[in-house]
């Protein structure tokens, strides 16, 4: 390859002159072109007025000139066949909207030239790779050749990360500082280290998603052979007014990215620590069989905080098995602690650090170990070290091993001796488990079965179509459905929705004696849309003459509510069941999301739903309802009788199937679902729909 | 002062010879006795056979001989009239119970001589103040003097965070690990940091209480002073005890740890880093007035993830003045974001960042600033350090200022050269938050008025004291009061009950005619705790008739549930209203607890219950319901009618006086208290009462 630097220059401290020293200093294997028209020799190099003048192939142009010369210099690499653009410049769609209309040239002049293009307003691209050794950015250091692939939307950030990873003596594969995103996205980076066999391990920051649905798509498939770890930011409002500015990001609402994440098996993780603590373990070690920790260390304390917070993240510390205890009765000292964390004392030497680490690793009772060294007087921290590399060893390769050196001298290196080669160590026992339970949580993801998605038949979804068009041509704007639209949608989808007549007052009486009794009453009313906040919903109906009381109570309510009553709708009443809420919001970006709670006023207040985007699989439907705390209501909780699991997670995916049949679907309401006793599936006993 | 160090040894590597050098190193200013009955000289010094052989004063003792020699030692000591002891030597409560005889022992001589003991298995005591310099510890260097107290259960947890203390250039006034607390405990060290001025901070790593009810009294005092950090382990406890009740089933030993630091004023942190990025805080700066943060970075990345973090916490990002950001406008580029995080972006100079810094800090809006340093490659950190400090000694004194720089060099020297000393420096953006919102918490509760606590009239205490004692009379062990006896407990509370009467099954109906209608029946029968749970509450009971009926139903579910139907308990039935639930719970170590929610099983599945240690203010009892994400209830949620929240709190304060009344109370459950509109009070329509 060859690489052009167009706005290369010599004065100190400028990107252009940051650039082109980097791409000489890392010994990029091809030729150097620094395009200026004002110089004839940079740092040695001859130096070429345009790419246009140089009349040799260039693979890639950095372009590091004013924003404002940026498309003529574009148009003309586009001339030159230039394959591929690092745009670093600044001042396009970050900065106005004349800078975004400029934008959307560049990528179109650069689509259509068949030249993809990283950035603008990014810090440049790494590859690492001895054949290629390309220092495209101007970053100061070199990181050393690794397994990290990483992608950065703040170029700073993404070079501080770097710095951090250098310092943790981990390497790295490429990196991409990818700016506005123009052309080149998340998408199209995962796609390649997919097939990049030197990337093993993926890192993200982001502060926005060009194209979720595609990520969500892409995403799950390269997390299935290595993992995503993604810290996103922009979760707050001061954070999203910050990012939206910045990048000029739509802001998205934080559950969505949860939702997205989650379904997506990538491990999200909360800070820039994090971060870098869940790369170095992933970097360096294998994931853990499970989640059952067996831990060794010289002091009881710093082996508690670890229980604790391990403990926490859902991590275990069990008993170990009577021949490991035997064994380590042998040669540890009686004032030696055994439970689960082993805490070998004070005077633990490096011969009882091998040992007691390579019992503890052979324990069927444990899936990985993590080895605690904290500072006395007495003991080596080289000589431990290199004792736990011994130790290492000796435990069978597919459980992890990790140490925790709590020391302000850092890691020791002899920690690296052993044949499992560098093992991960961190400075505090909590940040240990933090990033063995991200990284337990991703091996349980990989291992999920993929499930199923439940499609709507061809009959239904053609009847759906019809209906919805019909709709659609009766309005102009958005629209909420009438009533008995909701029924009929919902039909379609196979989703038993409670018997029921819209009728004129006057009406009612005769019309609840042809349906039987009992019914509830329902106030339809112009801007009604919490109905029983104001007394709008009478239940228990049980002859014609409650029926017509009912028809007076709710004129009344309604009245006094600020509306008028259009019509009453009776409706069988259900029988007792617990009652759940369906229901599904759009986003502009994110598309449609699905959520799920137990119903009632208590679910608004204490939030206790879970989200998923559509499509959900047979499997997610199910995890769902595993994420809601008052998930046990499901089994008979505290002397109320079970409810049909099975109905609400098919009623999950029937939704789900119906909202992927309706692109119009904006809005939907299931509240309540009304699920019977096990086998007796559910009702619909209200809802709403809106489109758009 | 003198010391005497018992066990001193010149064997390389030993306790006994690491405790005397660290004595002798750290300038100690007083003479120094090596005992030891096998040496005439130690050091360079003369070393004497036993204590009472040397003939001066003995101020402090540092014990380090073998646990079975202790005793004696320690009785030689008494003789010698030593003033104090530090007893290093472990092998005592920690390793067996003929141990914990010998500790007992320990500390009843100790006592008896009037010697205060610190220990046994401990790591010794440290104190810089200069005229002392007394290093009595087996810790490898010497801290800096400072401001930070520090106590430790574990010793060598307590030796690494003097070690990062140190490495994060803070200071120590004084440090002491107090090992089994046989006789110091944590509650006299903090009584002494309260009157010790050179301690302006104080951090707490604990294991467990001692007596917490007296940490309950002891430290909120101290905390009105100087900041009390803690670190508590052992979350994870397994033994908690098998509940039998509602409200024991919610609780568990660390809500009460928990509870008490809240009430206390003690800065719980959940980490090591965090207890040391929270006490960077608190000793290098002052206390933020309020949560509005100013901040000011030269990338959009690491200010959109403080933002994300900081607002997660309860801080806030408030838009700056006007006048502010005409100011900003004059010296900062086009392209630099002005919506706080302030991104003066990467070309931020030294004079921009202290001038930003200044403007920012003085802006009425902001209680505190953030600078945020990343490195891109035009800047020089010591620069940009310096025009922080500069830039810092502007803001006015009662607002802090904290910096972050993240980079692998670390905080650049130039940070401490400003009028203010030095500023705490943050690697990550996510601590420097964290810090500063357990700082802001503190800050608010030390504002917080004591509150008062409602007491019970002399009458009604003594009516209460005659019953609770002859129900004792009459029974053993612990017991479950009848139901009209919990009435009267209550009613002498000033705690209102609804109405009721036990009676056989067949007088129910009868009665039922006396009581008047609408009637609850409820189920008395052996073993039967959760009414509800078998159908055993029956409601809405209108005539003679009905209660008979109700009485069947009773006789048959009960039987079902594998109880008989002893009698029956008629109530009034109530008229509607929100239902919550007051109990308490005991522990043996931390004494009764108080626990409020919302009534019904969805309380249990969501844990939405706040708790409290008694006894409970008036502004407690308001905080507790601040704190349950349920509170909306009571203002009327979602069309239902608001409750009388005073009656709630009022109920809990006296729930609180009743427990302080009687020690006796092991357990109680009011649930469902139901509470009726504003001004309406509140009554309790079920209660059970267990005293022992």
């Amino acid at each position: 390859g060859s690489v052009a630097v167009i706005g290369a220059s010599r004065k100190a401290g400028s990107i252009g002159a940051a650039l082109l020293d980097n791409l000489v200093r890392c010994g990029f294997k091809g030729p150097i072109y620094p395009v200026n028209p004002s110089a004839t020799e940079i740092s040695g190099l001859k130096a070429w007025p345009s790419v246009l003048s140089i009349g040799a192939p260039v693979d890639l142009a950095v372009i590091c000139v004013p924003a404002s010369a940026v498309e003529a210099v574009v148009r003309e690499c586009a001339e030159a066949k230039v394959r591929g653009l690092v745009v670093i410049s600044a001042g396009f769609r970050e900065l106005s909207a004349a800078g975004g209309d400029m934008e959307r040239r560049l990528r179109d002049t650069a689509r259509e030239a068949g030249m993809r293009l990283v950035g603008p307003n990014c810090m440049g691209v790494l590859n690492t790779d001895p054949k290629v050794c390309l220092n495209a950015t101007f970053a100061p250091g070199w990181p050393p050749r690794g397994n990290i692939g990483m992608l950065s939307q703040s170029g700073a950030l993404g070079l501080a990360i770097l710095d951090s990873v250098k310092e943790r003596r981990l390497g790295l594969s490429n990196f991409a500082s990818v700016g506005n995103k123009a052309d080149v996205s998340g998408n199209d980076l995962l796609a390649y280290w997919a097939q990049d066999s030197a990337t093993e391990v993926v890192l993200l920051y982001l502060e926005s998603f060009g194209n979720p649905r595609k990520f969500a798509r892409v995403a799950p498939a390269v997390g299935r052979i290595k993992p995503i770890v993604a810290l996103k930011s922009g979760r707050s409002t001061a954070g999203s007014r910050a990012a939206s500015s910045h990048s000029a990001a739509l802001a998205s609402p934080d559950t969505a990215v949860t939702a997205l994440f989650e379904q997506a098996g990538v491990v999200r993780v909360d800070t820039m620590e994090e971060m870098l603590d869940v790369a170095e373990l992933l970097a360096l070690t294998v994931l853990p069989p499970g989640p059952r920790m067996g831990v060794i260390t010289n002091a009881g304390g710093p082996g508690i905080l670890l229980a604790d917070a391990g403990e926490a993240l859902g991590l275990a510390f069990p008993a170990l098995a009577p021949a490991t205890l035997d064994a380590l009765r042998t040669f540890l000292p009686a004032e030696a602690g055994l439970s689960n964390p082993i805490d070998m004392i004070a005077s633990a030497t490096p011969g009882q650090y091998e040992r007691t680490l390579k019992l503890v690793g052979n324990d069927p009772a444990v899936d990985a170990v993590i080895a605690i060294y904290i500072p006395p007087q007495v003991s080596r921290p080289e000589e431990i070290a290199a004792a736990i590399a011994r130790g290492a060893a000796e435990v069978p390769k597919e459980k992890p091993v990790v140490t925790v050196f709590i020391t302000s001298e850092g890691a020791p290196a002899g920690l690296h001796l052993g044949a499992r080669g560098k093992l991960p160590a961190y400075r505090y026992p909590e940040n240990a488990v933090r990033a063995m339970a991200r990284a337990e949580g991703y091996a349980r993801w990989r291992e999920r079965p993929a499930g199923t998605e439940l499609a709507l038949d061809p009959g239904a979804r053609s009847r759906l179509r019809e209906r919805i068009d019909a709709l659609r041509a009766a309005h102009s704007g958005p629209f909420w459905l009438e009533q008995e639209d909701v029924k009929a949608v919902l039909e379609c989808a196979g989703i038993r929705v409670a018997n029921a007549r819209q009728v004129r007052v006057e009406d009612a009486p005769p019309v609840a004696g042809e349906m039987g009794f009992p019914l509830v009453a329902k106030a339809v009313a112009p801007g009604l849309l919490h109905k029983s906040d104001v007394g709008a919903v009478l239940m228990g109906l049980d002859s014609v003459a409650a029926v017509e009381k009912a028809c007076r109570d709710l004129e009344r309510r309604v009245r006094a509510a600020g509306s008028t009553l259009e019509a009453v709708l009776l409706q069988e009443q259900a029988g007792p069941g617990v009652d759940f809420l369906v229901g599904v919001t759009t986003d502009r970006t994110f598309g449609p999301r699905l959520v799920c709670g137990m119903g009632g006023v208590l679910v608004e207040l204490v939030r206790d739903v879970s989200f998923r985007l559509t499509p959900v699989t047979d499997h997610q439907a199910r995890e769902m309802l595993s994420e809601l705390r008052a998930v046990k209501v499901l089994d008979g909780y505290r002397g109320s009788p079970a409810a049909d699991r099975v109905a609400l997670e098919e009623t999950n995916q029937r939704v789900s199937a119906l909202v992927e049949s309706v692109p119009e679907l904006l809005e939907m309401d299931i509240n309540p679902l009304r699920l019977f006793a096990p086998g007796k599936r559910a009702m619909v006993l209200d809802a709403r729909i809106r489109m758009g």
